[in-house]
């Protein structure tokens, strides 16, 4: 049942039989919430929340203790266009950084009690230049996957993956040009800083990109491929892992989007063990949020990646599930039902 | 200099007189939020949020180590109106819960490590009915603002005051209409539940609590004495409380808000200690929150009151003074700068 993680036709038949929630703890976790000592409905989108994350542990008064964040980062040839305002050295940097302790993410791991990993992706061998054909073999891809796919934490409850690698918006916003069309141009933000009058020079690397790569229009793997870059594949294989195992998950910004994106378009319903933990400040996050049907938890013009909004978002997870499992029923707290 | 708390004429001589945020350590933390290692604005709303909290805490590099979550409990007389989906015992009955540890703001307050305080105030002697004149004398009023004074712990670093009263909603919409005119039933919502054929109801109650209470309009301080509750009237003695000893504030939802607008009035800029914590699914706390110019941190449907809201956000400024405060600078980590 493991996939070899040397071709996409092993990645392929695991989308095609993926674990569903466990619909007992859901009802079970739904006759609780009615209980509390609360009028019915009035904690909102945490409720929601509690009954999304008990259905996929099988546990009708779950909750949260081992988050894991993991960071991936990869390199990419397309930055040889000149698409992104800091140079190529940084995404080695900020995995020393990370490593270090210093990053946004590490901060925010730390106020939720995270655990945190860092996987940096044969840094010194940037993907191939999207422009000119396909950013990585499909070896490459593979054993990327499988770096994701090894980096989840067998004991953890709840996973957010995010990314560091400079010229990835690029990549990203390729993928979501292939997958869902539009014009280039409606796809491409400012990404870490990029100057307004080097967007329109963005957009058309990335329309490039996607007509050097027609076949990544008709399949999400390919697209991964073709389009994306190591860290993206390897999100998306940490994802994936994260389902296997019935872990729920929480979507950073554009980027992790865009690579879950990849696993929904190869295998519809790959992404309900997903919830999105943000919405970016990155103009083509919403519309690819839209795309999957996923309703941010928070919208506060974060635009920095590296799992940051979705490590925040741990934070909502955890109060809601301790609403849920921790609160005392009408019955235990003796409060009249009116 | 502190008030005597037997007039609201000594609130009203403090609220002409409130201290500012400390300008040079707001200079200092956007100094230090330049170096830090991200594309600059790129945490978005968290930059901003932490800049406005090193401000009133007078140090450039703050953290949030002990934050206070505070309960008030009161009964309104005009529950004899029958504008409430629950009997009025219920208050006291969620008083026990709140003490015992089994309501939603107890498991939140646990997620984010705040100390977590209720008051209930005189619930066996409701306040007057208010469609017949002032619900609070003067004495009354005056006794529940220094409640609330007395229960801030003066070494707290961050506040959030939250409410349980049967019929407040009723109160709080009277207020807002008091305060920011157009129609009752525009700032009338279901509160714990009231079923939509009763909302009608609920909205000529509010009219004739205005109207008979015209001095309401003219002052703050009077829409609080004449149309508030004693729970009421104890947040909005915290909330200045936490003002004059340079303590930042989160508002939780419609009724808290609608409290501190009553100080707003009576002192323009009494409240840029706060933040809003949440937009609540009451409609009336959206445009409530637009009156103040206040922009809500979460918007997740919530609508339970009690503090809960608030509290959920304090997690969302612990991660932003966790990464302001504690990011390595460019130069720290050897960051290239772009």
């Amino acid at each position: 049942m493991s996939p070899n993680f040397t071709t996409l036709a092993e990645f392929s038949s695991l989308l095609a039989d993926l674990p569903a929630p466990d619909a007992s703890a859901i009802e079970a976790a739904h006759a609780r919430d009615r209980q509390l000592t609360k009028p019915p409905g009035a904690l909102g989108r945490l409720e929601e929340l509690a009954l999304w994350y008990c259905g996929w542990r099988g546990d009708a008064r779950a909750r949260i203790k081992h988050p894991q964040v993991i960071v991936f980062a990869g390199n990419h040839g397309v930055t040889a266009q000149g698409i992104s305002a800091f140079p190529a050295e940084v995404t080695a940097q900020m995995v020393a950084n990370f490593q270090s302790g210093g990053a946004a993410v590490n901060q925010l791991a730390g106020i939720v009690g995270a655990r945190m990993d860092v996987h940096a992706l044969a840094l010194d061998t940037p993907t191939q230049d999207m422009t000119k054909g396909p950013a990585m073999s499909e070896a490459e891809v593979a054993s990327a996957l499988k770096t994701g796919w090894d980096a989840v934490n067998v004991e953890a409850d709840l996973l957010v993956v995010g990314e560091m690698g400079i010229g990835n918006t690029t990549s990203a916003a390729a993928i979501a040009l292939a997958l869902f069309g539009g014009d280039a141009a409606g796809w491409i933000g400012q990404g870490t800083g990029l100057a307004p009058e080097a967007m329109t020079h963005k957009a058309e690397v990335v329309a490039h990109a996607v007509a050097a790569n027609p076949g990544a229009q008709d399949s999400g793997l390919e697209a991964l491929r073709c389009l994306g870059g190591r860290e993206l594949a390897a999100m998306a294989g940490a994802i994936l892992r994260a389902r296997v195992l019935s872990i729920p998950l929480i979507l950073d910004g554009f980027i992790c989007t865009a690579a879950a994106a990849c696993l929904e378009l190869a295998g519809p319903g790959a992404l309900d063990h997903a919830v999105a933990g943000h919405v970016s400040a990155e103009p083509g996050h919403a519309k690819l949020l839209a795309q999957l049907g996923k309703e941010p938890i928070l919208s506060l013009g974060m635009r920095l990646g590296e799992g940051s909004g979705g490590t925040l978002a741990i934070g909502i997870l955890q109060g809601a599930l301790a609403c849920h499992s921790g609160m005392a029923s009408f019955a235990e707290a003796g409060v009249s039902t009116g």
